[in-house]
């Protein structure tokens, strides 16, 4: 059964800049069959959507199930807050805590309209049930790593590598909505040899390796020292960035690193809120993108950004990048709109989401254009600049995934949310007093 | 007659971190009798606030009524986006336009909690009126300015500063609602002699005087090329600082310039957004706060930002102070709070405003704490962080300007936004077709 959605703006994200004003959008069994300025076919039904269609939004590098931790000691320093406030909590970390902090954090990013999030986090099967349960897509990347005070002797990383490819053989295209790949904490946690295996683990089930790259200056300086190179051309030298790689932050890199990136197609997922929240830095974005590298959007864990408004770090990629390149031209609208839908399925190597085009999933937004900050829209084009500028994922009124809607109204319709929040509140204290 | 306002939290703004949870205000004939934890009165009302009260937010630097060319021109730089599209508008601009873009500027500021304004743009006669029609509060600051293709013979300032002279002897203090001040645009397109002309009339009547300040390094390096010292130093040297003066942006302030501007008691109008967007830079805030300046936040013109919605400009703030300092606790969260508030009331001259406080004008907003973004909530300081790091203008339900209650469950009872959308959709149509 094929069903018509008619707005009065589609944006179909396939390459910058175009809105179909007024646009159709046509569905088959929650794929895609048509996206034009006119209906093309006879059907079933026809929605009305009153704003614009986009492709639902992709965030490429979160730790959503960290809603247990939103909020507590940001005023420490980094490491004190690490160290006092989530490594502590983090060691009492039960299964269910991380289905309850997952779920809430898949209700708030449907609200926004994000229906792809990249989770790197502990009790992947947890995370996989509450996304499944939610209705929405994710990629799983459980990671390599070795929390303070457990041993590190050895191989450590294998028996951890041996689960995850046991949960990439169970879970790996469940529901038509699961990806699984394997991730690595960090170049500065990880040693070497486990980064290799994490990244031939990856390549030998044919899927994403996810890490953190040069998030900061100090952690760069260090490895430089220890290392006596930076961390993507030691990663090359070992082999790590053959296949399909995906660094979160990039935010210390110099021109030898982005060329690094840009011959092994190393997707960057940029983090600009939880980069400035932390201090970080400003990555390089327009040196990345001038450099043939795909750069798509992140927004961190909500323990460090705080919210998982993935517009918000649409607009914060803009700001960075100017504010770093000293031109307001350097990210413009409809390029930063860019990183957070097309190049986000790119950067997960899933280029059918994160655009609308006949072929790809039903993963959509209706979005809401009736607020008085988009006024006046005068030229078509300008729907980019109130998009990125002005937008809020609140404007976010309805979604779809995989054609089958989920948020209605601004409202979640697959999660209970009161009694998520019930959940991650209880838990979420627990987890402070055990400590 | 006494109304006794209960709600979960109450964040009385006096200094900055203190959350009474919960708590009450008691407001009489327009002004606040008390805050605290408990009831003091018997009253004739209760108003059971779900949420959090705080004060209105106070926005320092604004061009409001530039909602007639938002998004108009975004991809441009900034010399062809003024020179092509704001100047070419603006020369046509008619008072009813400025009176209607004004209107629906302030139907959004309210809706997004801002009580105060500090106006600076041409026909402030309309801008009082739209100000005085929507039940809110504003400084208004005309200035000294001449558009490009105008005479700059002789002291062209002079008829400028009777007209707005005028103003203030008609105005000032209308139905306790209006400030009037007095600006000149900027050190680089005013002379020397215009901007101590402007200051001096503002002296004469005990008000505000208003400028921009060190905005782009362009802008300064061509200063000091052409006056041998810096803004700040030559604007001291003119006896420019003498009396009350709030400075936008200064964002290219060296330690002497940041002394100069503490000894005179100058307070800063912090622009973050729009500092990003136009790439200017990150102002020095907090060199300026450890020097005891007064920074208080602005969110500049709506076709530089791209809305009204002054807690976005207060997480920018924070991010770019982080940025700055390369310190993840540069401006903490009750500090970025503190800016939007408090300070804003102390910028303008009007300490009674930003705060809740007996005595004070009970200018007041709701503020929604039950949405997923703030879960968990465990320790009574983490609200900081929720309402700067998570928050958005959206949040706000309830606004009280002296008392009044002005908007109602996220909608303005004072305007006609539908009339003011289309008023300003067909006149920004007009500005740019005849340009």
């Amino acid at each position: 059964m094929t069903v018509r959605y008619r707005a009065d703006a589609v944006v179909p994200c396939v390459e910058p800049g175009v809105v179909l004003r007024p646009g159709v959008v046509e569905v088959a069994d929650g794929v895609i069959t048509h996206v034009g300025p006119e209906a093309s076919a006879t059907v079933a039904e026809e929605v009305v959507v009153s704003g614009a269609l986009l492709p639902g939004l992709i965030n490429t590098h979160c730790h959503s199930p960290m809603t247990l931790f939103r909020g507590a000691g940001g005023g420490l320093p980094l490491e004190r807050w690490l160290g006092e406030v989530v490594w502590p909590r983090e060691a009492n970390l039960e299964a269910e805590d991380v289905y309850w902090g997952m779920t809430l954090a898949v209700a708030e990013l449907l609200r926004f309209g994000v229906t792809t999030s990249c989770e790197m986090y502990f009790h992947e099967d947890a995370i996989a049930d509450a996304v499944l349960a939610a209705g929405t897509r994710a990629v799983i990347t459980p990671g390599v790593l070795q929390l303070p005070g457990r041993s590190r002797d050895g191989a450590w990383w294998e028996p951890q590598l041996d689960v995850f490819t046991d949960f990439h053989r169970r879970r790996q295209g469940e529901a038509g909505r699961i990806d699984v790949g394997f991730a690595a904490h960090a170049p500065y946690s990880v040693p070497m040899e486990g980064l290799a295996a994490a990244a031939e683990a990856a390549r030998s089930c044919d899927t994403l390796f996810h890490l953190h790259l040069a998030e900061t200056e100090m952690e760069c300086t260090g490895f430089l020292a220890d290392h006596g190179t930076s961390e993507p051309l030691a990663l090359e030298s070992a082999g790590v960035l053959e296949g399909r790689v995906l660094a979160a932050h990039g935010v210390w890199l110099d021109d030898d690193d982005i060329s690094c990136l840009a011959r092994h197609d190393v997707a960057v997922a940029h983090c600009p809120q939880s980069n400035a929240k932390l201090a970080s830095g400003m990555a390089p974005v327009t040196g990345l993108l001038a450099a043939g590298v795909t750069v798509a959007l992140g927004t961190d864990g909500p323990a460090s950004n705080n919210d998982l408004d993935l517009w918000e770090d649409m607009r914060t990629a803009a700001f960075l990048a100017r504010l770093r390149e000293r031109d307001a031209s350097a990210l413009l609208a409809a390029g930063a709109l860019d990183l957070a839908t097309r190049a986000g399925g790119a950067a997960l190597g899933r280029p059918d989401l994160g655009v609308l085009s006949a072929g790809t999933p039903a993963d959509m937004i209706a979005f809401d254009l009736d607020d008085p900050v988009f006024v006046p829209w005068l030229e078509d084009d300008e729907l980019f600049e109130h998009l990125v500028w002005a937008a809020s994922g609140r404007l976010v009124t309805d979604v779809w995934v995989a054609g089958r809607q989920v948020v209605r109204a601004g409202s979640c319709l697959t999660v209970d949310v009161e009694e998520a929040r019930r959940q991650v509140e209880t838990r979420a204290r627990r987890l402070m007093e055990v400590q």
